[in-house]
């Protein structure tokens, strides 16, 4: 690695003028001014961060980060841990709800393996870089060695440049059997919350399991005591799939790619980015509120108002890519309809 | 016309077998269950509607009624009458948003003449037949006379049954200068509340506009006293376009086909339908929230559950057509996912 800081250096803004220039030509499409609601918004959103009038939807890019939690053993999810392995094979195949969407929304898909447990090399076309094979317990020492950490912000950036530069929009997903109490954890010490409004069920424990993680996070917690580093947060507490994660946001916002971003995981590594260089929300959207409870809490730190509100808790970025669909059609309706001059149509009285 | 009643015929229910059955489904996917939210029960609420536990969600087919109002001449609009006879022609040319829309959704548009002042004929394919040529002013007298009510009906009628019977789904669009007024006259006629909580902007009218609109709706109420034959209130205050919606959604839930139902005019007509045909009401998904302040009163009257909530106010079935995407990619999921069987992806512990 020649440059550790690389996730620190510049990040270029939006660029205001064409997102004004695109709100103006909203105003002379043929409807009420505003009657389109959030999807003009969108359109001059996406407009801005593209420095054109009229933006582009396409092409999407999917990149789903996968790793494996010391802390699983803690017993704190509804899942053995083999399932992260055998999902990464699932994304493969086709057969998980990733990758439906992905085909549907003819974006292009990458897995990654960012550090699962499995010490065979995984099928093409994953991209099978394991910064290691699943973290250490955080309950009972440092998830990661920083050098780990700097690993897998790499990792992400890489994921970026080698396949999705060409992109006009990414979503980033994660698939790991314990990352919402990884997820919980980082968000706590970030200053969010504490455990106990953020800890939930995830992929489905009951009353009795949430409290069982969320005494998990609070004893990490107190094990690492109060820390404001955030990349030595991220160490302690975090997870290879979630720091490549915050990697491959800060990469896209470098080069200009829009972000969507999905649930609760993701946008705790969206947090995580945000705090390691700020200007990195500046080209993220929010894709929905999920139903884990920690979700609006972190959504809220980074005021961001999410597009959808359907009840999700999947990851892997499903809810983004259903979100994506909006956004298409934001583009479609910015870029199609005619002016009111176009279609001969009267403006109001 | 040979059966005057035709819109109080026996409705099917949906099947509650396909449904259940569906939903078994949903939790062998790989996927935790109930983490997809309502796209899972979107899934297996189309499931029994067709009577399959793999439901379809095309073909989708688009009606857009338009219609003028005699109450427009009050100055109850921010845009002139003359807007809704353009609108056609730019529902004609693929300028108006429903028309970008219908394509990217792959849909059929029927665009439906169903009484605007315009005398001349409509170009082809516009479906080019006026009840009438602008409903009377209701503040003055009634709207309708009971055999244009009756012919409307059958107008929405027809066009299912001429254009549509193959679709799945199908969106019901509306346009005309005025009828926010006339949805909000007839949700209150109907009971839902006071024309000072269901009168709103519309197209964009100031406070003091708002303020004269719901005036307006007021002396028309005062006008035809309490009534509550539905027919009746419909006559005195309605629209060809609203009534020809309401003729559209029953003979849609007669022949077992799905209907998405808009924004806060197409709820209203939604509303009128399910007064003369209760059983209507099992076949309505609801699109969305919109922006126009009586939407969210008539769907909590109607118990609906919207998908979105994006700040939308334009009509034309835009808001429905917008959610159809959910729809689309709740069946694409519930179609194509994987089972864990099928995957190999352990269960729970």
């Amino acid at each position: 690695m020649q440059d550790k800081d690389w996730f620190t250096h510049s990040i270029p803004l939006p660029d205001q003028k064409s997102g004004k220039a695109a709100l103006e030509r909203q105003a002379t499409l043929t409807k009420p001014v505003g009657s389109l609601g959030k999807l003009e918004t969108l359109a001059a959103h996406l407009a801005a961060m593209q420095g054109a009038i009229r933006p582009q939807s396409s092409p999407l890019g999917i990149a789903v980060f996968t790793g494996d939690h010391g802390v699983a053993k803690e017993g704190i999810s509804a899942f053995p841990q083999e399932v992260t392995e055998q999902m990464v094979l699932n994304f493969l195949s086709g057969g998980a709800a990733i990758s439906v969407l992905a085909k549907r929304a003819k974006a292009q898909l990458c897995i990654v393996n960012a550090g699962t447990t499995r010490r065979d090399a995984y099928p093409e076309p994953v991209i099978d870089r394991p910064v290691g094979y699943g973290t250490r317990n955080f309950l009972e020492e440092s998830a990661m060695t920083m050098e780990e950490t700097l690993t897998a912000l790499v990792l992400g950036r890489s994921v970026m440049d080698e396949y999705l530069t060409q992109c006009q929009i990414v979503i980033g997903g994660e698939m790991g059997i314990g990352n919402t109490t990884c997820a919980s954890a980082l968000a706590a010490a970030l200053g969010v919350a504490t455990a106990s409004d953020l800890a939930g069920p995830g992929t489905g424990l009951d009353e009795q399991g949430v409290s069982h993680k969320q005494s998990v996070i609070e004893k990490s917690l107190a094990r690492i005591g109060s820390q404001s580093d955030p990349l030595r947060i991220l160490t302690e507490l975090g997870g290879y799939e979630v720091a490549a994660l915050a990697g491959f946001y800060i990469r896209a916002s470098m080069l200009g790619v829009t972000v969507i971003v999905d649930g609760f995981i993701s946008s705790v590594a969206a947090m995580v980015a945000c705090k390691l260089n700020p200007d990195t929300r500046a080209w993220m959207l929010f894709a929905h509120t999920s139903q884990e409870p920690g979700h609006s809490r972190v959504l809220q730190a980074l005021q961001a108002e999410p597009l959808l509100s359907l009840g999700m808790r999947l990851g892997e970025g499903s809810g983004a890519a259903v979100a994506y669909d909006l956004i298409d059609a934001a583009c479609e309706l910015h870029n199609k309809m005619a002016t009111f001059g176009e279609a001969g149509v009267s403006d109001r009285v």
